[in-house]
């Protein structure tokens, strides 16, 4: 490996909804020289998720758009090759915002959690112990409020994060049921995360119907990645004081203009319901000790997961669209070091 | 008074919407018999709540409907003149339901809270001790966690709880702004209940923009008793962790079916919103600190409230109807004894 080169994945027109590969390009450039202050980390594995599609579009969102012509914003794994930056010493292993290419001039600001490198695999803190994991860590647990006997409903159980959701809502004594688009992810949630039921919605006429049947005596949590008509039909599935936890909205692909759907205030009054939303990284305080956490139950086996890993910087865009058709098993993760 | 006819208003009809004095008929009987474990309870004030048109409904909601040709649900204070119920002596005051009636033969479990016969006005024991001035302060209080110089805004801010919510709100060192439909009730609102600003939602051909003068910097809490187009322009006024309370959906006349609006999934995302569905018969356990507690601010005049008194049974049914179009002024009661 020469470090004379870097090879960035660069944001290069703006998508309306879901970002193609047409969207990027892959731009050779010097390696960067670090100032005082920085330091050069080395990426070793880049996340691919399904937040990327609000950074790359111009809508109002949670962070503000990238920049056309820049490095893609991703959260990655590497390791600090060179560092006039105190407190991050050469060799050390960081998680953080290094972005879609092979090399990034980081500042401490940009590092989200410490790696531990005896953890194994390395690719592990995108997936267990980076936003999918802690998001279904910190968002089930700090929002949900499970308790043993709940029943549990999650829009996108096969998923990188419902993956999580399901183990964790079983671990805590609850009854998870899940939502999935294909009959082999059904078969993979009920097998390995967790899932008393599974609902095939691409093969329910009628949502509503399906949950009713998988989850007869109402639901107590709600975890959603999706809005919409899922949405719409668990929310009336709701118990008393049941909670909603709000992740993320993948079935719209667009919110500019508002879709519309049904009025939900009558729901959220009758049922006392809480719906909340949840960013992950409004948490970084709380990534330390959730990925301990996490780690543990990994160890103990008393939780299991699945990464999809593809080599070489180049596949990453049609990896990022390949997410909103569901096609991927597991958290997609780019390898830079296969 | 002869104690031997009972008056009651009794629910003929099923309305659809809003009850019209037509569901309604007065029907003169005799007294009732009080067995063991039963009191005979003489009403002074009668309530009359938004929440009846929910009970006198046939549509889902959070309590069966009223039967029909039975006196209509309602909250009352009385006096036990006769009592075969231990623990309830002759004499004693009561808030219950013993509904729009004359007399009513009641047992313990109709009783929410006993009333200390020296507040004066009875009345208050309707208003400022009902579950008025109780959903403003458990509601305001438990889902909306006031900090001081948080921004408030109120949906029906010169109404029978909202003109305790701004008081509450300010008391909290929070900045409150209120909606409400007349310019009468706007300077009352500013004046009386603690508003630091008012929008006359009938003058405003744009709500948001009304909003967002009105408050520039947006608002941590919204205290909803309304749903429909004032929710959705307040839900997007909200800054970062705003809390959402939803204690009424006056806006929409009927839920079945269910009215269409925007969606407000990606609202409560990526404004980690809090929206919570409150009714105060879940929190009947609190009454009487928040009673003791609200006396004591209306003792040190630190809380007003305000009472439209129409005297006699036959009043009822209009005053229900006349509560949808926002023209009273101040909590409705219905007195017996005036």
């Amino acid at each position: 490996m020469k470090h004379s080169e870097n090879h960035q994945m660069r944001l290069v027109a703006r998508p309306v909804g879901i970002p193609q590969p047409e969207h990027f390009a892959l731009v050779t450039e010097p390696l960067p020289q670090i100032r005082d202050g920085q330091m050069l980390v080395r990426n070793h594995y880049l996340s691919v998720d399904p937040a990327q599609r609000g950074w790359a579009n111009d809508e109002g969102n949670y962070s503000a758009p990238v920049p056309l012509n820049t490095p893609m914003r991703a959260l990655a794994v590497g390791q600090v090759i060179e560092s006039r930056a105190p407190g991050f010493p050469e060799g050390e292993f960081i998680y953080g915002w290094f972005g879609w290419q092979s090399y990034c001039a980081a500042t401490p600001d940009a590092v989200l959690r410490r790696v531990d490198p005896s953890t194994r695999p390395l690719s592990a803190n995108l997936s267990l112990l980076g936003i999918n994991g802690l998001t279904a860590y910190l968002a089930f647990n700090r929002l949900g409020n499970p308790n043993p006997g709940d029943h549990v409903l999650v829009s996108t159980a096969a998923g990188s994060v419902g993956s999580f959701v399901g183990q964790l809502a079983r671990l805590a004594g609850c009854r998870p049921v899940g939502l999935t688009g294909s009959p082999e992810k059904a078969v993979v949630a009920r097998a390995r995360y967790g899932y008393e039921e599974m609902i095939d919605y691409r093969q329910e006429p009628d949502i509503a119907l399906a949950i009713k049947r998988a989850c007869p005596e109402g639901n107590d949590i709600f975890f959603d990645n999706t809005g919409g008509i899922i949405a719409d039909a668990a929310i009336r599935s709701m118990r008393l004081n049941g909670r909603v936890i709000q992740c993320g909205t993948a079935a719209n692909a667009s919110w500019s203009p508002t879709p519309a759907g049904p009025r939900q205030e009558r729901e959220v009054l009758t049922r006392r319901l809480r719906w909340s939303g949840f960013i992950i990284f409004d948490h970084i305080a709380e990534f330390p000790a959730a990925a301990i956490e996490l780690t543990k139950l990994a160890a103990r086996k008393d939780i299991v997961f699945d990464e999809e890993i593809l080599i070489g910087l180049e596949q990453a865009p049609l990896a990022l669209a390949s997410l909103y058709e569901g096609a991927n098993r597991g958290k997609l993760i780019v390898s830079l070091v296969g």
